[in-house]
């Protein structure tokens, strides 16, 4: 079992939910590339629990960084960066591993790992993990503005209630802050809507939306490593991903192909296209638009149904702990550094014959 | 630039559409595995152009196996599966590179490789590679058949015509067959859609439907090697792909918790739930439901505008060639024999200690 | 730059002599091997500095285990060993990076890295590192057990002192414990050769010799993944490693094919050989018997020439610090790890369907 | 089981000695390249049996490149490079599976696959392979010309006959080219030898010693990456090869560090040092010296005996075919294509970054 996200750039996650710690080792960095403390304890901080809507669990995610940095830049070599667990109340997980919960990985967790699987808060499956993630991601944005490459994620939908509009800086309304959506109004919906579900005990499924601008033409490459399957691969690791769309998405299953190709045309910075950002795998200089469907949030406080595997029996079962009642909000910086760790494994990629 | 898919199952397509072959070396194949020829031929033929729909290039697709195989089974070492191109009709493509057609990866393609990719007939972009995967894949059938999964595509939508049957072997009436849906009356209106449309010199969009019948219970991995995230990035290599969604797919997006999780129970093979196929990327007993959604192909007779790159001013083209009005029928072999090459690469991927 | 040993059974390293920590992460860990931490410490505190004839550094070398273990058993997640720094003088290398020293990959690093590596003590080019390598090999111990596979190194000779026995529990001789040499006479008189030396202020070359024991015929793969390649590239990879012997090694050059020949015969274990304990990356049964020749350790007291950098004139450099005269005695421990973590891999790499 | 070797760039070799073919897959090639075939001919009719003291298997070696090449340059995609097999007499081998040759593979091959594989000539495991190897290599040497690194290698020794001339350009001495020695005095002894070896049916060990210069100071990577662990592991997997020394190689063992230590000094192209040419895995700047040593091989027309392994006893074996009684001569090429294959490898690795 590998938990590494990228080939020259490498992120391998570690860690389980209510173990000591979660973190990951990043391979890859280019020496020198200066190491910006303020900007990964920023990043953690916009991932963590804490708003109004999200989960209550309270961590403080100071990250230390272990190796491979060194005078403030780094070295070239591996980069081990590491978040000690605090606040985990594993007495939350008494009923686990005899009654998984329902939409849960934990039986197929404890089967996989022949009952070895630590099982608190969901173990090395645990939307925790992705703190390393976050961290990892934030310590390569240079590459990213060197290539002037940038990556913006927003909440493009809550249930029914959505916006076309694109991402953006989110505006600083305290809806808009708190659901992560560009549309002040639309944000403020969603706001009532997630404090609505909450309150009746249960959860909602939601969309994140995110474009990257900047992508020269001709970036990627073709098959198995181009843009749309890696991305695919990176961005469906996300928790609760159960649908990834690119440029018109689902939409074009019904498009004609006359509606659906774009010519091309001789825009600022050479031929591009109005169409697809991505085509067969390789960047067309336009931006690349992506949304991703993440599923109700499992963990719900309303007694469910499971089975009680001792037993053999169904059995109720009420869920405690802490959590989200919509994942999409704190789901956008961890989406965008999933990008940003797969965009820069690319640029490292291209070796020194391809300049 | 790999065109390797897998990890210990690794299959590496090879040529180019209008070069002198095509082809896949497949490593990794356990020792001792017989060699189904004929299976294998059944497959490229049915991944063949020909049928009324589509594309009317003639190829016989002989398959070579030139190594990796002694006295009609697998030797463990690397089989190289080669089918050489007959019918390429390069004068066809007179056109590249000066005029990209919209929609194709002709430009990034050539802007990628600063020049030196070959431009006929999309070169190493082409779909004709897929042979290369149909070919592969058929080597690895008996180990699925070993373990009981059994993997089934069909065309569930063609443009706004679509049915909810769930993939199963394809009737035998002609409309079934040359659409391949499952769906009798659903696809003799969908035949007459893809006859319309091709006389209007147009495309249209697609979606292919497949299930995994037989995954077992905690099968897979978490995170960057679970069945969504890999099975996404190998399906989102399938040339047209534009979205992939697992499960109830982008209708998570709008569904509560408390409808969407479904509770665990007592089924003939051991605990297992009716909801998703997969949990956090390992298998939950339940079927694992893919739908796969395919752009209506790029290449139509309709006249379109494209820039003449030496020149920088836009043209009309009108694109020749012999070109599929839709894509789901013909890549309902293609999505099994990447899911058959998936899955049997996580078989492999378990070692003797996870037994 | 990747730090990462193996396959399947991934080890990376992190880590700088004198930054925070050092460590290993230790990804393939079949789910439920026991966690022997006695054993753990057992091995560090075997590599560790402090004999009469090894460096003077003093760490206790605790090691935290911070992932991947649940209840005493590996989990099959990823497991974080992390060892802090304690005892590192940094002071001692205040020439770095100006005047490199002789023998030392300071000035290759340093050019390599465009000056970004830490240099102090060498940096992530430290042996120290191979603690990391130590405490992840002791935990896959048990896979080794399992398979009846023994792994036996000792000091085969020192500058012009050697002895042909084979390795084998080392004796409690005073000389043999310290210098890790099972001879016990010829213990004694390398014990004072390294004493000696030592005083003078130099150092001196010395070979490890190891045997590993109950590889079953047919275990391996040709070519690249063949045992000698892959136990070559492990082992080459001991700092100050210069030469590495299969079987008989050079002398094979001066042999006849008549005479290195050894007739295949019926063992009691079934076919085997007198002869190379591999064939073509394959075991045959027999002991496969490695040398391993380690370079005099490049610190030394005595005053060397070197060039300063900056001003681009040699000058004179006494290095300070705490070094071994002789690499081998705790090469041992580093060696034996080494071969255990490939041994692993190799097991884990033979999928279900080679059993 | 994977036949690879390489990371970015990435020779996967095929085939069976008497099989349809063998060959290679290259992939990582840079577009843009230019293929010189009559530069691959040339090398592959080096590897070529005919001389007086090697086999006189006659095979013409006719290289087909399949695809990854457009108008006389590499697109950046796979390369097929296919060579068919003609003179191929499956006859001599009759004595397999059941008479296993002494000092051969055949038997670990055969137990290794589970009896499934080709014993033929060894199959898999024959050096017939290495001739994709030549084929690959050729391909990139306009990589290593670019940055000024030549690869040379000779026959230092044959037996107890051995020159300490270095590597140079071959002279046209007939010995010399016969042998492959650069020394034309010792290349007579050796080529007597070599013939009187053959006339007594026995075959003779050899060594093989090559240089690399040019590695520009600082290239390469430490640990598991280094220039010594790489090339161990390439140059441990030809056939035969026995032991591998880096610098003075096993003479370390004996030298004291003040005589072994080399000051760093300013040479015409920057920092240098007279002693090894690759410390802690990263380039000095000296020329990187290197010796292989390459047993006697194990077919010899000598009768000998091996276990019969369908009746359990031990009967007399006398091996037709027509074989080499020395591998040095023929392993020049060899050896210098591994090494170009794995510098150019590196060269690949260092990204833009590095730079």
């Amino acid at each position: 079992m590998s938990m590494t996200l990228g080939q020259r750039l490498r992120t391998t996650l570690f860690g389980e939910s209510h173990g000591p710690a979660v973190g990951a080792l990043l391979e890859g960095v280019p020496a020198g590339i200066p190491i910006d403390i303020e900007f990964l304890m920023e990043e953690l901080q916009r991932r963590r629990p804490g708003s109004g809507i999200a989960s209550l669990r309270k961590e403080t995610d100071e990250c230390e960084i272990l190796s491979g940095v060194y005078q403030g830049c780094s070295t070239g070599g591996p980069i081990l960066l590491l978040i000690r667990n605090q606040d985990a109340r594993a007495s939350d997980y008494s009923f686990l591993p005899d009654k998984p919960r329902p939409g849960h990985a934990d039986l197929p967790a404890m089967v996989n790992s022949s009952g070895a699987a630590d099982p608190r808060g969901g173990g090395a499956n645990s939307a925790r993990l992705t703190a390393g993630l976050v961290a990892a991601a934030s310590l390569v944005k240079p590459l990213l503005d060197e290539h002037g490459i940038i990556i913006k994620a927003h909440v493009s939908s809550i249930g029914s209630i959505s916006t076309d509009m694109e991402p953006q800086d989110i505006p600083l309304s305290e809806s808009s802050q708190r659901v992560r959506c560009c549309d002040p109004e639309v944000a403020e919906e969603m706001l009532a809507e997630v404090i609505r579900i909450r309150r009746s005990g249960d959860s909602i499924g939601s969309q994140v939306s995110l474009v990257i601008n900047g992508l020269p033409l001709g970036f990627g490459a073709p098959w198995f490593e181009g843009l749309e399957p890696v991305l695919a691969h990176a961005l469906m690791s996300t928790p609760g991903a159960r649908a990834i769309e690119f440029g018109s998405g689902i939409a074009a299953s019904k498009a004609l192909g006359s509606e659906h190709n774009s010519p091309w045309y001789l825009g600022n910075q050479g031929p591009t296209t109005d169409g697809d950002g991505a085509l067969g795998g390789m960047a067309t200089g336009a931006p690349l638009r992506i949304t991703l469907t993440l599923k109700p949030p499992s963990s719900i406080t309303k007694v469910q149904k499971t089975l009680n595997i001792s037993s053999g029996v169904q059995e109720e079962l009420q869920v405690g702990g802490r959590h989200d009642p919509v994942l999409a909000p704190r789901a956008v910086p961890v989406v965008e550094a999933i990008c940003r760790l797969v965009i820069s494994d690319m640029i490292l990629s291209r070796g020194e014959e391809d300049e």
